[in-house]
């Protein structure tokens, strides 16, 4: 047995309507071999950076050759052009407004692809015969990404939907700033996410705070609107019960956990709550 | 590879429950081969126009041959009949309930079926060898409609379910009503649904109020809680931040929308709500 | 065409996050070929109790040789283990929770297994070769059990995971209580859940109230928050527009239902609240 092609779907649609089940008609009307996984449709409307976000840490894992089909679209009817990229190891059909950055950031997992990995291919998709007619204003997902993904899916090479293009949307995640003073350092981050646990997940990574880890870690305290953090720990269940700890967690961003608790509703935090980390010496 | 049979889901069941995975491992238990889609999980409970809504406005981008399962079931356990419907182009298996009303009245995509489409031969689903024993009163998905979708799936033809019936019951969308006076006119509507971005539908089309539309289109107020909206256009990116404005949707309704806001927040607006459009002249 | 294999999800995870698409991705990563089913990602954040019960109200449906990847995983990062287990009909890949005790006690459907059914086999889940690298501590979900899943999926016969063991962890539901006195027995149960319409689902089976059925049925009263229903029916159409009666649920327990109304509103009854059956004879 052949393995058939995956799409992946990422959307701010929600689960209520009719906009998923309409984009996956479309789809396998072009294509009924392909294998539909529905990623996320519970991205906030209109959330960009959540789309990319959530859309990078699904789309990593999946095998090479996989297309990711992502509508999050505010300007949807506008001049903004639906791209069409390819990495090494993943294709990606979305609108130019950033929502692919973080995923064509991330080095892909499995086998190195060499000692000069490709940046991904942009390409602006124009070529109209592939888009599903008429086109309305308001439902590109059904009407040029879907059946542009299902026409990659069946072979169709992606030079064939519309010339390349550099200057597509980019957008980046905040970096945490860091001040030195005498005897002490402060690195101000900020939330970027929380998590259905009620994690707080922040931009710092371990680089950013070298300090805290490693054999000679030192002590430090993370502010977070008057409460203070001071521990450091590897899993969730060594935190006391509602106690809030800190942890690396699975994207390698510094969390804050409570056991069993909304670390989140303990601390009043939310996407961009600042997160101010003081290492004295 | 021969394509799968496709069975979609469209259940107020929620996601939460365990109704729909028992429906899943009924369906994959008869007919393993079969491709699972899910439409939709989270019609209203019990609201039989919201599910012949979403639907009809899904299934008919599917491809030929498709199997739609329906359920939304207030009344299961009663008297009411378990129904399989065969259009030129699709099949379903829904309760008796009306639910099934939009999805059949809707051509269907794709190359025109000729001068005369043959209307959807209705059955009522009685034979009982095709069911899950012993059958419940309570969870008709799980005990007929998935086992009739499975056997039909793997081939069963739909007259072994049952006879044809021909009343079956039926649903219709309120239709506007135009009231002419001197030099003006003014249509009544009614909104029939607020999608995930707050986006209001009516039930007017474009047939509805032709003075809107065209070269010399005429201008108009649409009145809703005291609320006027007089601008017309052709997607959400054309209005101000937060001003409301009146488009043709993707389901070729007129829908009120603000640019990356909510229509219905701002209007009160929630299906039911009266629409009023005056046309002077 | 052979038939895939099968793998279910049953989590935690919520569908807002990117964890469920994470564990998709690492699965067909490692066996493309593999059939995804999503039972149900709304599991209560570490409700084993409730992922326990929707996974063995779902699982149970499935067709021989079908594998159910659970992860309801408080404990994560903990000393608990990860455990495969294996009964007639089904595989599962869990932590060792508990979360399996329910699936495991059910009677598969279909023919009888012969008279002595043989138990399931559990395995601690210890050869990392099969494990995702580096595990983190926080998402064994994505690093553990979903590898485990797919390579079992792939062929790897369960041996190859781990040793046997039989201490795992195990739950139950709890049981009724009955005092009988003079002339009057009363039965002390309790709500174990609510579903999506607000019916109350108790832990009372009809083995536990057989004065309530067959041809010389008694009469009784059940007692919840000083509500007194005494109306046992066959289905929900039976009971007047917010009526409160009693029915068998779908799934053998009986409930408190109420017709296109939500029984758990008017009773102001959650998991837990006591329920009392009273039968005077």
């Amino acid at each position: 047995m052949t393995s058939r092609p995956i799409i992946t779907l990422t959307t701010d649609f929600g689960v209520a309507d009719h906009f998923v089940g309409a984009i996956k008609g479309v789809i396998l009307s072009i294509n009924p071999d392909v294998e539909l996984v529905d990623l996320c449709h519970e991205i906030s409307s209109h959330d960009i950076l959540g789309g990319a976000f959530t859309l990078a840490e699904s789309c990593r894992y999946f095998p090479p050759g996989a297309i990711h089909l992502v509508v999050v679209d505010p300007g949807v009817g506008s001049a903004r052009r639906p791209i069409l990229a390819s990495s090494a190891t993943a294709r990606f059909v979305a609108p130019d407004n950033g929502v692919l950055s973080l995923a064509l950031e991330h080095a892909p997992e499995g086998p190195p692809a060499g000692p000069a990995t490709p940046a991904a291919e942009v390409r602006h998709i124009n070529e109209e015969r592939y888009f599903r007619k008429p086109v309305s204003n308001t439902f590109h997902g059904r009407d040029i990404f879907a059946p542009v993904a299902a026409w990659l899916a069946t072979g169709v090479a992606p030079q064939q939907f519309g010339p390349p293009i550099t200057d597509y949307a980019r957008l980046t995640l905040p970096k945490p700033e860091r001040r030195v003073g005498k005897g002490v350092s402060v690195v101000r981050g900020t939330v970027i996410r929380i998590d259905r646990f009620g994690n707080v997940m922040t931009n710092f990574t371990p680089f950013d705070l070298p300090e805290l880890f490693g054999e000679r870690a030192r002590s430090f305290r993370m502010a977070v609107n008057g409460y203070e953090i001071t521990r450091l720990v590897g899993s969730f269940s060594e935190a006391r019960p509602s106690e809030v700890v800190i942890l690396v967690g699975s994207s390698d961003y510094l969390e804050m956990a409570a056991n069993r608790d909304s670390a989140a509703r303990i601390l009043g935090a939310k996407p961009g709550t600042v997160v101010e980390v003081t290492i004295e010496w």
